[in-house]
């Protein structure tokens, strides 16, 4: 990625802070809006980064700012890659170019990065629960005047934190605006009842005639702030009898609804949320907005425009990444292409994804057998859950979730799945290094936390081959049990990867390479870099020898007794977090045996690593090809520093 | 705890499967359910258990096994201590009096115990999501007559799970009735805005009136099956004008819902099931229960019954278990009453719980400062970021979770809180082997899915004292960032425990007796264990040293490299898993730093260990006292068995 700068518009110019836009006459608005998106348009189309979201919510940032008493009203973004307009207004419309990049102001909104970022946030559906905790704090320390708002979308509103902050909030009298950013969409379409109900109140023209008529109310009173609680007492009595019909899911759970309305309007947008500082109490306002708004070619095909890479502004044409090595495809894409070819075989496969249909590659199976595969919207929890029930019937899930997002799912991994050992294939895409995305999304604990739990068979494929005899392995009924297969983002090394599946003995890893002195165990995609690193090595008449595990669980016991009857200095590779993982099973391993060795681990250190490109991150953890031929180095040469040291 | 038989009375003896249920006449079935409810209440108060949430359901477990084709058609328990009434019927009456007991059955549904459980489970909020996935696969498998049933109370759908699956649920075509168990209750009154919403609907007298009329209509027509579909259309529309209005939090799902109806009619229940199986699609119905129902104290105190233990079923009078050792608390006590004592020095201090007041002793804290204590319901996500929201606005949230729980938040924990470096102290009880409650139940994994998490802090107290120390610590201001304190179910060691709070250095352990050639290192309260194993050991004149780690994370460097200079044989002692726990980050540190010694890891197995009296699981897992002493017996006498063999 480049990271260019470019001319902010005249307006736009001039904000340095929400102060200096509440400087602005609202007639100005329209235009700041104008040259808001098009500074978004420009820097994204030049740098990269999260579009569609963003730019539909140019108005309601801008009026948001323009209202609230920033950052002393707490504003908070959920999922957090619409925030991008929040941030160039709030003090990072100069460094906005070096959004994503190492070094460079992280994608979402950080807490440590401005005070305007209330809440860091990656994953989707923390908002309403976070705000409520502010919101709570404020009544608890008497600043009712404080307000609270939290931003969500339609397709974050699925999650069940959603709901149950919702439940939660709508008993506590506290000073909550829910704003519900309803433009259908995920990253895909949105899916599921909720969002049939969502669409169907905001195109009732019965429905839509009556909220012109209550804003018509609302209007003029609304200068007598005091009396607000009045108005809304009439508004409430004047929709009670036809209106609850509609809205009522949000009254059910105690809010107070407002909408829907348009969420590109800045003026109205302005005249609503002040109207609403001065109603107590938890509520929600329903605003349609559409993804991409302003850029054609993103309203039409939002989900390709979600992130889309450098494009030409102009035309529109998504600039390709510079040939890529040997035209090796995604993991992702060997996913889905290997399920559907699976699925032909075996009857007995289904697909799930929660959400991320395009993301995952699972829109492959989709397309190919619409019946058996489904994407049941952001519900990690009940994507699992969901599961383990078909698995009780004999079929056998492929439960695609992205490793950072398997974290919402984990007592569903054990008491649904594990503890009763039922068979459900966890494929985790974006394990370890995430990049752009940065702290949030690394895949970091994965191989940490799901091999403790039992019954567990854990394994990452090194290449494309690996990963499609691992998928078959997984599917064959002499394997029982609950299996996960995790994999990188992005994509792998062998152009020619579609060869004939292969059954993988479970347990059982491999040798990759002889070698003297030194022993490299690596597990998943950087056996690769373990392999260039013996490359390099060589060249100083250096080789060590190299095992691919595989499996992290069952580990191969086999393997290790050879290796650690031959070897004394070991360097195991993982791109998971050190602590805990595979390197901590192979200590296990060697105290169980009384083995004794020099073992330096290399894996994600016991840090937040922040964004930046994949290759920048395992530079910085020290087990890109270079790290891991430094150590391997250093064993050879008989270091007396520290493993830990030595690692560093 | 004793296992005594007691005798079913004449119906129920005759009832060995639901077939032999189904040739009774329908206007026997009081007298069974009468029959029914006597023999739990007989069964329990001698020989303990879950009591006021089975009694509540004896209708309706009766009433669906006698409509209904079981296990063929798919009956799901939510939480499952409801189930007891449906064991008894489904070929477990006789050995029903082994129930929690180690070796017995199992307290929950159960997956190998028999066919009718057709879904394991122990923690809530599982169901729908279950059973929508056996629907999903029956309508795969074209086996569209088979029902698919998820019975589920109205504290479970609080959590976001059950919200997830019915998004999902309302737009599958599928098989699917849940039975909304609406009793008020979790183990606590139920609370939320869902609650107080569904009991508006209960107590609607205009509502009732209408009910009466629709089952009136519904009455003579249900007889003619296939003309089911036309009688719900007309009941749709007789209810859709005035009825929809208080009804449809489900309909906005679309879902299609009956009730509210007396769930403890057993006729009508019988009626009223009959005619749902004729209705296509996902459908809730809404039945009104009294947890407790029939043991009158029970439904006066619905949390004491809930789990009573032994009691006279006469008099109602629970009886107390044998003296207890030294008059030691329970740990959750000195959790709630040192938390009273820490918020009336600390103004930040704030308590979250969710569903758990009397459970982990928060409802002292609720007593004490009911405007700073907060029960959130099940809802484990929310209240991990809602505690996030409170920090983040500089409160010192202590949220207790139970540890099994606690998986149910892990991402909360690591993208809400750690990621952020929030102060947000996680209080987790029951960690470790919880006993009777069994598989689903035991915090076996906390200290290695927690440790591996950065900013985290994690300790174990080893007794009182210490998890006071611990949790003053905890709150004090030069603490930065999350801190989890976890500690088992049950009572401490000290009698006189409220002695002064005293700061703990974080990351500091401390040596409790000296020794020699091995070395035992505990963390939290199994170290007792430790101490008593010294204590036989010294009788045969071997004296092992011992030491508190206190902290998994960080660890006592310094402590350690101490140790590890000294002793070339050491022990590892933990209440929770030995893959990835403290053990393994023990043995990392020993990697770190080059040392070598001989390590038995003690703990919890990597296999799923079943339910029972936590002294007899302390003992198969090997690390009660006795087992610890034979450990360090074997490393004395300089055993040649692998580490591995010597731990098991």
């Amino acid at each position: 990625m480049s990271s260019q700068k470019v001319d902010a518009g005249k307006l736009l110019q001039q904000i340095d802070s929400p102060e200096d836009l509440k400087k602005l006459n609202e007639t100005d608005l329209p235009e700041l809006c104008k040259e808001l998106r098009q500074f978004i348009i420009d820097i994204v189309s030049v740098n990269g980064g999260h579009f569609a979201a963003s730019l539909g919510v140019v108005e309601l940032t801008v009026a948001l700012h323009y209202v609230f008493n920033t950052p002393y009203d707490q504003l908070v973004w959920d999922v957090g890659h619409q925030a991008y307009g929040h941030k160039i207004l709030t003090g990072r419309r100069d460094t906005f170019y070096t959004n994503r990049m190492y070094k460079g102001i992280s994608g979402f909104p950080k807490r440590d990065e401005s005070p305007y970022d209330t809440f860091g946030v990656g994953h989707s559906s923390t908002s309403i629960s976070a705000a409520l905790g502010m919101a709570v704090a404020s009544h608890y320390k008497n600043e009712e005047q404080r307000q609270h708002i939290a931003v969500i979308g339609d397709g974050a509103l699925t999650a069940g934190l959603s709901f149950e902050a919702l439940n939660h909030a709508g008993v506590e009298d506290s000073n909550l605006l829910v704003i519900l950013n309803d433009n259908c969409m995920s990253i895909d379409p949105n899916v599921g009842a909720l969002k049939e109900y969502l669409t169907d109140i905001a195109t009732s023209k019965t429905y839509n005639q009556l909220k012109k008529d209550i804003w018509r109310l609302l209007g003029p009173i609304s200068k007598f702030g005091p009396n607000a609680r009045e108005i809304v007492k009439k508004v409430e009595k004047s929709i009670k009898g036809t209106l609850l019909r509609k809205s009522n899911f949000f009254e059910a759970l105690k809010f107070r609804y407002f909408g829907p309305i348009d969420g590109h309007d800045v003026k109205h947008l302005v005249k609503v949320l002040s109207d609403l500082q001065h109603i107590p109490g938890p509520k929600l306002l329903h605003c349609i907005t559409v993804k991409g708004k302003g850029y054609p070619l993103a309203e039409r095909d939002q989900t390709k425009w979600h992130a889309p890479g450098l494009f030409d502004k102009i035309t529109g044409e998504i600039k390709k990444s510079a040939a890529p090595k040997a035209q090796a495809p995604k993991y992702q894409d060997v996913f889905g292409h290997t399920l559907v070819e699976l699925a032909q075989q075996n009857p007995k496969i289904m697909g799930i994804t929660p959400a991320m249909p395009s993301g995952s590659s699972m829109n492959i199976m989709m397309n190919a057998f619409p019946d058996r595969a489904f994407d049941v919207g952001i519900a990690e929890q009940h994507a699992v859950t969901f599961s383990a029930g078909l698995a009780t019937r004999g079929l056998v899930p492929f439960c695609n979730i992205y490793s950072t997002f398997m974290q919402r799912a984990y007592d569903q991994v054990i008491h649904d799945v594990a503890v009763q050992n039922l068979k459900v294939v966890f494929c985790l895409d974006r394990a370890g290094i995430a990049g752009a995305d940065g702290a949030t999304h690394h895949g970091a604990y994965d191989l940490a936390y799901m091999r403790c739990i039992p019954n567990m068979i854990v394994a990452a494929p090194m290449n494309e081959e690996e990963l499609r005899n691992l998928m078959y392995t997984a599917q064959l009924d002499q394997v029982k049990g609950p299996f996960v297969i995790r994999y990188p983002r992005g994509k792998g090394v062998m152009a020619d990867w579609q060869k004939p599946l292969k059954e993988i003995a479970v347990g059982k890893g491999r040798k990759i390479s002889d070698g003297d002195e030194v022993a490299i165990l690596s597990i998943g995609h950087v056996g690769n870099f373990a392999g260039e690193a013996i490359g390099l090595l060589e060249q100083e008449g250096i080789r060590p020898a190299h095992y691919d595990m595989r499996f992290v669980k069952p580990l191969d016991e086999t393997l290790l007794h050879e290796v650690f009857k031959e070897f004394k200095k070991v360097v195991t590779v993982e791109d998971g977090c050190i602590m805990g993982g595979m390197g901590s099973a192979i200590l296990e391993f060697m105290a169980d045996h009384n083995y004794q060795a020099q073992v330096v681990r290399l894996g994600i250190p016991d840090k937040v690593v922040e964004h930046g490109e994949q290759a920048e991150l395992y530079e910085e953890c020290h087990y890109d090809a270079a790290g891991i031929a430094k150590t391997a180095k250093a064993l050879f040469s008989g270091s007396s520093a520290s493993n830990r040291l030595i690692a560093s």
